[in-house]
């Protein structure tokens, strides 16, 4: 099983990804194909891994920044890392794709070369929220930042299939994350989304407020792609926040002067529960092949986390699973293994520049 | 001077709306009138607080609960205690009004009652978030769910007022609250809403991503009603998660055995920073008249604090600064002074029903 890793993508590239492809490829045993820029990861591959069988280079001359517009770079540098990974897997030269880069832009290439599952309208990026007990699934987290009401329902349908599939949770919840749990609660894409949902054939438990988020109400939380998003840096923004509240505390409170270096551990331990990097990436779901993109601030520990999210994905067929469950879904014959290398597509990448 | 006070609006109204008056009144030596069923409070007067020169009532037989949809809830509801209140205002019968009740009744009973402010197109409702050093100015966090472009920038030109008027922050710092630091980021309401932003004479900043929005960047960070109270929401639901993580890791790792009884305190500091209720209310900036919206989960510490901070707005006369702030910035001779009392209103309550 081969993974493709997008090494110029992120904050931290090539370096960071080097070093967590590296060590996944010793951690998980898996085969890793580094996409990028050849002059500059091959020096990197050298100096960090002389021999290593496990990590193989391909070379994308190209890169997309994400100051660019995805579907202009996307159609323009067809030699980008981001274009030539998501490639890979089209005939199954790998089985997964990573990305630290343009989410945009690998979100355009990844419909535009591995086409969206048939049912599917808009893919979505997906995260678990840790809860108390368990974790919920909350989605989109920004594939789609302006939605239509029937978008959401979608949503709904591939989280739904995404936690009955991987997770083995039979009918899961859904909820709409509003600002209130009254139906008419909210702005009007989740008012109007409300009563699609409660007209589905889905578990719709009905509104979920932004409190309760964290609380592990339901399986499956919808979101437009912006709310999504903002909700995510807000809470990832806050547990940054949390240790200069608590350093400000320890060292301003005379109380707790003693006590101090004893919290610090636990401080740490908390850390890490709320730490994206432990998580390591989000799938995106709806597209004909398994596409985890990852924290564009990722460092070495992210990227490796990604990878292994990516190497389970890839075991668990999920891109498939999705597939087979929309044909059940829509209750038709659609042939859905094996499908993943036939989709035509209008892009086709033949040979590379010289 | 005279605090008016909804006795009917919030989940633990009336009983914890009377106590907090009561708190209030003893401790601020402020003037109270409670507006609410008299039937209903005036027994929990007698019984609290028997003798209380400090603090009268006044009757509002009807109720608006927050199910009720605001403008007809308001039309047909003029007996009600939000509008009661609110109507104190107007000929300065009171100086602020305080409420836990329907935020979508209080804000168009405001509109309706006291008027817009000349130059806002929008009320909006606002609250201070705590950053390590000192506090940014969010809004809107809740009356206006669907905003055009303009509107956001009528909510930082309220921002920038409120920041020099009662802050005494000069030329105040303008973030937009979106997805990402460049500008084309964000849904089409924040990329439009930036351009506009560029082009007034605000000191605009920049976009400012959800996971920077405590870490004071700016004076004033403006959005949409509906992602101002998701985020805010979301803040106070992580807050409360948050001891629940604690608990779990405090408990569950052996190592933490002997620390865990010391780190109670250091939570507890931790917990009384983040209490919305320490703050008791947020303030609707925009209208001819002293309003601050208390949580609707609102208990007899959070409507004493509300009421500090009625008290306080009645003090510094904010929303005649607001006035004189919009008179200043549109450059034009606006008599702002005493104009509270004179605006005209659709709207009249001549008389109490029988």
């Amino acid at each position: 099983m081969k993974i493709a890793v997008d090494a110029m993508g992120g904050d931290y590239a090539p370096t960071e990804i080097v070093k967590g492809a590296i060590e996944a490829a010793q951690e998980a045993k898996t085969e890793i194909v580094l996409v990028g820029n050849k002059i500059v990861v091959q020096p990197l591959l050298q100096e960090y891994s002389p021999a290593n069988s496990q990590l193989s280079l391909v070379d994308a001359p190209e890169v997309i920044s994400p100051e660019e517009h995805p579907t202009k770079a996307v159609r323009t540098k067809r030699y980008s890392s981001i274009m030539v990974g998501i490639n890979m897997l089209r005939p199954g030269e790998a089985s997964a794709f990573v990305s630290a880069g343009s989410t945009g832009a690998i979100v355009t290439a990844s419909a535009l070369l591995l086409g969206k599952i048939k049912g599917v309208e808009r893919p979505a990026i997906t995260i678990l929220l840790p809860t108390p007990t368990s974790f919920s699934l909350l989605l989109d987290v920004g594939a789609n930042v302006d939605c239509k009401p029937a978008f959401l329902v979608n949503f709904a349908q591939l989280g739904k299939i995404y936690m009955e599939k991987v997770f083995n949770i039979k009918n899961p919840r859904v909820g709409l994350l509003t600002t209130g749990e009254e139906k008419m609660k909210g702005n009007r894409l989740c008012r109007e989304s409300h009563k699609l949902l409660k007209d589905s054939n889905l578990n719709f438990v009905g509104n979920i407020e932004g409190k309760d988020i964290a609380r592990g109400l339901v399986d499956v939380i919808v979101t437009d792609g912006f709310t999504g998003n903002m909700v995510l840096k807000v809470i990832e923004g806050l547990g940054e926040t949390i240790f200069d509240f608590f350093e400000q505390i320890l060292t301003s409170d005379t109380r707790f002067q003693e006590t101090a270096p004893l919290f610090k551990p636990v401080l740490g331990a908390f850390a890490k529960k709320l730490d994206y990097s432990e998580q390591g990436g989000a799938p995106l779901l709806g597209v004909n092949g398994n596409v985890i993109i990852a924290h564009g601030r990722s460092r070495s520990k992210a990227i490796k986390n990604a990878i292994y999210l990516a190497h389970r994905a890839a075991q668990l067929k999920v891109a498939e699973a999705m597939v087979n469950g929309f044909a059940e879904q829509v209750n038709t014959s659609f042939p859905s293994r094996n499908k993943l290398s036939l989709k035509p597509n209008r892009l086709l990448i033949t040979e590379r520049p010289e």
